[in-house]
């Protein structure tokens, strides 16, 4: 009997040309998986494909919700977004993806792991490290790093190799931006956005959204509720949390929100120019922001922003499974204890704007926000805060005062 | 002669009211600063009102230039923003108005220094803590909290106390809501802002704004040009940083740009909510930061963003003239170097929409960030790369597989 | 009835004095508490003395083990040293002191609990804001900042005092050193001190420790056990960590360990000089941090001393009981998973020389640190690692070569 | 005219070794450089010895004043200190080494730079990246990488090589650690350092200091003066920094002062152990750190705590040359403005204890650290401060009795 790889497959055409080539180069027989991490794809005739390029067998593993509530709520949770704008679609699906090709890897006791992501890029990194620290023991295979033996350079040649190899499928040659896709945003990259002078040609890219200029002239009105900063019901329905993504995604989308235009550091060195559309998650995260608002003290507020920061690096860079990554997420899980009310959003042609929110454990005041001086303030011990608080500024100033007379 | 006090003085009512209430509790001729940040107010008879109601003496001092070019353009270049959203407008402008006070209270040989922010705001503080740090020697007035001599609650109060003094000027008593003004923004507190539950009347509030809703429905394209991350001309033209605000001011007011719903942490420890249209601010700020995109690499922008943080907490907190604003601004100003180049937004409705960035100092490499293997990279480096990028955590992932086979 | 104040007793002269001023000053029953968190005083006839000097009632607790397992504890596993060098004995003490006055004036009813610390230090924050977080609701009272009604300015004026109101105690007028002792350390302010200019005296002023001079000729060898970061075992024997750190105290004093002189911020704004011994601490603390660099990975331990600061201000400041404590301590926690195993020392003088550390879950690997090439480390894997993480300062290298060349 | 290489030479074994090995491998002349920072070795016959060994030219360039001025002072002003305890001392020198092979480089027209740095380590990373920095266009030769042609594993090996290609040099086939020295330090690693739960043989091992054992029974004081953070005398006599390091290294070498034991985490993702020995720097890092806490308000502290560690990564990680280590510098640059005064200590076996601190800019003020109330401070002030400073914790007290009440 062969030895087994586990083939990171998704039915396009990169992933179905790696079929025949691994077994060219490698004498392994070829296992599948298709994770859904709700990317929306055709899913029927998947197996036919996969058997018919010369795969021994096709999982198909649905993990929308340990996708939603394992990897995108902590985010959401930590307000983790890279880079100033990009709110880690991608990357936080990787690892999810890692942890299914591991354990079926594991069930088939397969030898190796195989994934079709460029040499270029950042995922690579983020399978790879998946892979590593659940199973440090299986092999990698990176056909696209393989210079000597992979010489497919584009839809062209991987069309032409599989025709050689007696795969026969109807596959476009026509090359469109490069997307990544799943319940939480699509990425595009390619064509007029390798040019960050260009403006994005969005009439034809975007896929989850219509520009704030085609969005609807009317508003719409959205409320959301979080419980220890988890989403709980969206229009006062209770809901899981992937269908609220998902129906916050139509929302979002049709008033044109959540586009972004960015050029990033990449985990491998150079800076690439993406749009990302991520309708939902974007009304998600100003929901959850906005709730933090009333419900954390500034000092917490200010050491979260930068777990914030370090979380997005992490995810970012595929490091999900360590020790740091947990250690950021108990900190934030942490803070996320009374993280509960409600939230009302106005959508409006790529706008979400703020219409009242509302915490049982709302630290805002009234009386104490307002002028008059109450049981709880009094206005004269601003003075000695004042004191206190610049007491170093004025012994400085005083010190400095004391030596220019001296001089 | 009598020794002086300097009063920072608007005309308005409450920095007028003072005037007889100084001379009623200290022995002090009154001389009153008008400080103009570009706050937009009628100057025409201020000096007969301030004489009027009993100063000695009228300064109005224009500082708009100074303003932009020492404390906005500094924020700027830090992409300085506090707690996720709030632009710095009214703490940026304290700190040069402190100094003016100052300056004019040397030239008058003044012994106090007065004041009208309230006792439970910011204000206080950032004035405060900068006529501490300048002239540690003065004394400082804050009427609003001399509880045992300030009697007055709320303009009636004060219209009427002005009225026993002999002060019969136009004064509305009419409560709008609590606003701040410059050239960078205008805040707007109080009225129904109270409950932040409720939605902003922006009909009500709006002053150098539309709402979105109210906004052109043709979008508008503007490039502006910066040198070491400062701007210097706007659609083609040349013309100084405090020119290029007032004019986008006026393009992202009529567009609907910078108008936010806070709910902050003050200084002093309390929540408050506000409203702040920051027309040309936000433009400005998101041309920068995108700018930074193309030029700044992925280790200089993380730690930058750090600083960024802290530069806004310490303008927030009033700190402006303290070692550590200064080694912040040294920090930021160091990375500005190359921050040269164009960038074109189109505004619409709310939305700045990035219509292309240029940059001769730009890190972007188009053969780098495409698929090809070119002679920068290698492909195969990416293994290297991750191989060492992920050995501790596989080291990790070992020691723990070993660690459960022997137990 | 008369209400209740609680006051934090020690059976010194500052905290007796304070008895009769209370009842000359309010309308209230003083029941006393003493809190043992290992100040080592004697505790024989305080019950006598507290009553003599007009207390209605004394408690005293030993709250021993719940001062190390809760809060001295979670210092160590965060590694926290205030500014350099300060290990927060007294700081550790102060919230576990809080809370015990709290469940005592809630067992007692009071309405009001009294400290005596002076207006110029960090115990006053530190009290008040644990029974702020505590018990908002009861008054708190801080007889040396009372100006009005507090007139006593020396330990003089203080047993004149108490004489004049019949307590007649056998107190010395003798002015030492201000200390302050816990079973983590003492601490020691004024006299020579307060010139930090001047060395300090030595031979006067050591309680747990002799100096390095003084010190055994022959160095002593001691292990400790760690498990999760925690201490259980010291030289072979398992015991609680509160006899750990008392056998530790006798170990590390004896060999001069752990003295240290310093000039620290503080909260109140002004800088003071004190010289703090911490024995034991300083060897636990060490062995620690020592046990750590096996076992944590880089990027753990970078982040985790960003949070050792944190967690170290925090505590410094008194903000024990606050959200942000707790996640920050939920971090650590987590980062303490694996610290387990063995570290040994040679204590000599005042050093403490490694001398061996072992654990299960170390990540160190003699033959990846070796020259060797192995199976897990492929030297070339370094060249790719280089030129990716290089990469974008080779391409700014570039740019700017071909920018110097064009012009 | 064959092309050129430039090898970092410095006359050893490995180095040598490499001249035959670059001939055999390439096409180019050999010109070998020496750069002394400090590192004592015999630079006589230094230059017979390369041209023996077949290279064409020597370059022997002392630029310990430049490596100390320019790398050195600026570790010391931010107190660089990697992982706890590393004082950076290979980690300085290797960017002016590769700054001064580029400059040869350039004066020689070679298109080569070679290294023999392992590929296990941090000193490939940071020759490489400063080349590439500094001279983006320059191939770069790193012998141990090259698994193909390098086929020595051993100095008997490297011995035999040397033979086999006429180079018939004394070098001992004695294994002993492997070391890297410079004025600032000299590190060790390998034998018995190897494993991490072995005391290191201090006798065997230590070249610039005595162990504290060793040391003189009898104390020392030494006295040193800084000025912008900048040492400029010691024991009251002018120097320039390197003499003071100079001699501070026999200083602290004879006290036993500035050995270390540490388990670091190199950049190429390993754990490695080596003992270092610093003598002199740890004396003047001491003391500026000391200085730096009369002078330095908390807040700058604070935030160059957390500066001094980047710097401290930047540095070690070899990222010299970068916008990000010129930006912190800055930071670092402009904190340092008054750090001047001096600092006593007394050095005795292994301690260097604190004998008195002085600065005209010493932010201490001894009548406000005392007990006493004085013009600059009213204890009354600290309760207003404490009001603020703990007011959102109860506000979130009450918020949450209140909720505990409601339930």
């Amino acid at each position: 009997m062969k030895e087994k790889v586990i083939l990171a497959y998704s039915g396009g055409l990169d992933t179905t040309a790696i079929i025949p080539w691994l077994k060219e180069n490698y004498d392994y027989d070829v296992v599948c998986v298709c994770i859904n991490v709700g990317q929306g794809n055709e899913l029927d005739g998947l197996e036919e494909r996969a058997k018919l390029s010369g795969a021994t067998k096709l999982y198909v593993e649905n993990v929308v919700d340990e996708f939603v509530d394992d990897y995108v709520i902590p985010c959401v949770q930590a307000n983790a977004v890279y880079e100033n704008k990009y709110l880690l679609g991608t990357s936080m699906a990787r690892p999810v993806i890692a942890k299914k090709l591991v354990e079926i890897a594991r069930l088939e006791s397969a030898v190796a792991i195989c994934h079709g992501a460029t040499g270029k890029g950042n995922d690579q990194v983020r399978f790879e490290l998946g892979i590593k620290a659940l199973a440090p023991d299986l092999k990698i295979i990176a056909p696209w790093r393989c210079n000597d033996t992979w010489k497919m350079q584009s839809r062209e040649d991987e069309i032409q190799y599989c025709k050689e190899h007696g795969i026969d499928l109807p596959f476009s040659a026509d090359n469109s931006y490069s997307r990544d896709r799943n319940l939480w945003h699509i990425s595009h990259e390619g064509l007029e956005l390798e040019d960050p002078a260009i403006e994005p040609n969005y009439d034809h890219l975007l896929v989850l959204s219509v520009s704030p200029q085609e969005a609807p002239n009317e508003g719409e009105y959205v409320t959301m509720t979080f419980e220890n900063g988890i989403p709980i019901s969206l229009n006062g329905e209770k809901m899981k949390a992937s269908t609220i993504i998902e129906k916050l995604n139509e929302l979002g989308g049709k008033h044109g929100i959540g586009i972004i235009d960015i050029v990033e550091n990449r985990v491998v060195g150079m800076k690439s120019r993406g749009v990302y559309e991520t309708p939902g998650g974007t009304i998600l995260m100003e929901a959850h922001t906005q709730l933090e608002e009333l419900i954390l003290d500034r000092a917490t507020l200010t050491v979260k922003k930068e777990m914030a920061n370090k979380f997005a690096d992490i995810v970012y860079e595929g490091k999900w499974f360590t020790p740091l990554r947990e250690a950021v997420q108990a900190f934030i899980e942490s803070t996320q204890q009374y993280v509960t009310g409600e939230v009302k959003f106005k959508l409006y042609k790529g706008n979400i704007i703020k219409a009242g929110t509302t915490s049982p454990y709302s630290l805002y005041s009234e009386s104490l926000a307002s002028f008059t001086t109450g049981e709880l303030y009094d206005h004269h011990d601003a003075e000695g805060f004042i004191n206190l608080f610049g007491l170093s500024l004025k012994v400085r100033a005083m010190k400095m005062a004391e030596l220019s007379k001296n001089n």
